[in-house]
């Protein structure tokens, strides 16, 4: 007999079927079993002599053919789709035994490090697969909101020849003779793409070697990075962030409804226009509002962005701010310098609910003009000599942005831990499993990892 | 004044309007400047005064503001889309210089390793812009397929803790104080999903230290994975791989054709069932075809899947074909046995027009037999123990398969050399520039780095 998806049932009254799942939970009454059967589509309770349910443990994997049966209308459950019947069982077929669960899944009362060690059972509990339902949708709104702009997709590469942009904090590889790394941005590769395909993007993977243990790193990380050419204006570049975001939230919100339900989240509050401050407005608003005196301050610190996000919600019921005019120092040795103001850059970060979600800005198009913002920076035109190729031939005004997976699904879903948004975190002390037994550092700032609820 | 896209002048004879692009080639007839200007949307024929276009060069990136005039009959040219109207210009704004090229970008008759060197500057010429048009479809087809079976996007880990399938063409990465690796497939990623998701699939990078350059192979390239849970038979796990094909193909064919037009290639003919061979009867036929015994092998060698395609092809009409049982032996570690013919696997490979381009099939989804099938390739459990968790907790039967993008485009495209279909080709010997000077060593059964064109 066919598989009938659970969801499907509720129009089988009185038809012989074959569904497929996981026990989610077993509960005896006397001779008779009730079940709750899970599928991709849903739960089911069914129904069964305890005869025939020899063996069922919590999540074994199972076959069951039977009667659809309407509920009486006492017994109907409103808290799940099929409510209004369950399955009468003829026969179950065990597809693939299960242990008994070494903790209780549905409660999943278990430290953050704890429940990453168990990582592959975590995923029947269906708060942690919601939590990655969303991150796909957010990751198919991105891809659709940049679609919709004309914007191509490409796949940037993980192996990069030569530490380009600086840092200490890069993964090096073996890579046959040579010593090679690991990308920390697709950056390079988008604009060189953008003097030939004018818009792209990519949804890639990127490597940090975070010396610490944080609540908002990880060692590899998925990027989604936008860059467009022609440009009239770095606004320009806001703009499609902005349709980007707004579609991600557009998405979440219409597509994951029952997701949200199941994590108790509501999605930030967007305002009509998203508020705007230069960072050196954002810091006199935090000195007024708090005496801290960050004004000198070459970029704005965890808590200054956590204050001016309030600061933004109070103000214009947003939970999204843009701030902009970072100083040229701080920034990489492509961004463009606002000519009104050239200690500053055509730059701008997006925060959310306290965080910094997306990162964007101009770029410098022009080749000579590249060459001086690396000398500046103290980078040698040899390592770059390909990406600068691209600039020697006609690289139009562009300006491109990038956001973080995990950190938008982090901060849109009030995670305490950016750990909780990665279905397979990698940082300093684990790959799958614990590296080490070292016990687990705390960032400068005070924040450590928590559990996985807020 | 707003940019207009140049494929949208058609709509706009008698009027201003501002167009931004590439000077595509320019040719001079006396006081008079003819362009092509390029961007992403088309071609369009610019007319201007000699003085007005100084500087001018070809791939010279401007914006022209003027008025769209139709052409007058005998000049229309039915090749662009554009042909009937051109642009007098009133005023070029040159937005980015160009260098003289250093060779011809429209005939572009470089030798591969010198195209790669400029791989930037060949995405300014069409065909090679076409190849990647082609493969954003392909990897597109492939996730638009699957979503419509219910499969679920996931992000599969690049960073692997251990060499968990054994082999040695593995990278090694410096991960703070560990030994790390790069991900040689999802293989793991995917199974562990399937017992939570049911349906899963990835679009990922891995990494193989091939250690010979060959046409076929990359260091790094991009698998497309799926997985699926509760399958019946391993024919479920074929049906669900040929939907996938069928669709990528159709995409491609209906969104793709100017770009196939522009490559001049058909895509593969595709019977309506893609006819099946076990492995040992394909050996066979190729036996009775061509007096080559290769009937006591344990796989195809190129040769072979050459021959086997081109009797599908006269047989059946067909330029894919489903190669199956492949012997245990053979196979990784995790491939289910048929029970009737225990020495060779639920597996297939697909063919098209000469190589595989896909390879799938059912999986062990026991432990005890996992356990078993691992001891039998000498593969120790503890490097294992995150994937086995999995299946301690009601596995479902359940299978796979996986395709790379670059194979199927070089494939589709009847491409020379796998490094055409790559954005970024990463080789022993290249990651963006040449890594040394070592002369390109060949691969043993006499293939080599061609030119770009087949």
């Amino acid at each position: 007999m066919e598989r009938t998806l659970i969801l499907k049932t509720i129009e089988k009254i009185g038809e012989k079927v074959r569904i497929c799942g996981w026990v989610n939970s077993r509960r005896d009454h006397g001779g008779i079993v009730f079940f709750d059967l899970r599928d991709r589509s849903g739960l089911l309770q069914v129904v069964c002599p305890k005869d025939m349910a020899e063996n069922i443990k919590d999540e074994t994997a199972v076959a069951i053919e039977g009667e659809v049966k309407a509920r009486p209308e006492k017994m109907v459950n409103p808290e799940i789709k099929t409510g209004t019947v369950e399955l009468k069982a003829d026969k179950i077929e065990i597809l693939g035994e299960a242990e008994t669960l070494p903790f209780d899944l549905r409660e999943l009362n278990l430290s953050l490090p704890k429940l990453l060690d168990f990582r592959p059972l975590s995923f029947k509990n269906e708060k942690i697969r919601a939590i990655f339902k969303i991150e796909e949708e957010v990751v198919g709104g991105f891809r659709q909101a940049l679609k919709e702009m004309d914007f191509m997709e490409f796949e940037a590469p993980a192996i990069v020849p030569a530490n380009a942009e600086g840092g200490a904090e890069i993964f090096s590889v073996r890579y046959y003779n040579h010593e090679a790394f690991l990308a920390q941005s697709p950056q390079l590769y988008k604009q060189i793409l953008v003097n030939g395909f004018e818009r792209v993007f990519t949804v890639c993977h990127v490597f940090r070697a975070e010396p610490s243990v944080t609540t908002r790193h990880l060692s590899e990380y998925i990027s989604m990075d936008a860059e467009m050419g022609f440009i009239e204006s770095w606004k320009d570049v806001m703009g499609a962030c902005e349709a980007v975001v707004r579609r991600i939230f557009l998405n979440v919100g219409k597509n994951q409804a029952d997701n949200l339900k199941i994590l108790n989240v509501e999605l930030p509050k967007v305002s009509e226009k998203i508020p705007q401050l230069k960072m050196r407005e954002a810091q006199e608003i935090i000195f007024q509002r708090t005496g801290r005196d960050n004004r000198k301050e070459p970029d704005l610190e965890p808590e200054d962005e956590r204050e001016i996000c309030k600061w933004a919600d109070e103000k214009y019921g947003s939970e999204l701010i843009f701030i902009t005019h970072y100083p040229v120092k701080k920034r990489p040795f492509y961004t463009f310098a606002d000519p009104d103001d050239p200690e500053y850059t055509m730059s701008f970060d997006l925060l959310c609910r306290g965080s910094e979600i997306v990162t964007g800005g101009r770029r410098i198009n022009k080749y000579q003009d590249l060459l001086k913002g690396m000398e500046k920076k103290g980078i040698g035109a040899k390592n770059l000599e390909f990406y600068l190729q691209a600039f020697q031939y006609g690289m139009p005004p562009e300006g491109g942005f990038a956001l973080g997976s995990e950190r938008v699904v982090k901060q849109i879903l009030g995670l305490a831990n950016i750990r909780e948004a990665a279905l397979f975190p990698r940082d300093m002390e684990r790959i799958d499993l614990s590296l080490s037994n070292t016990p687990i550092k705390k960032e400068k700032n005070g924040e450590q990892q928590g559990s996985q609820k807020k």
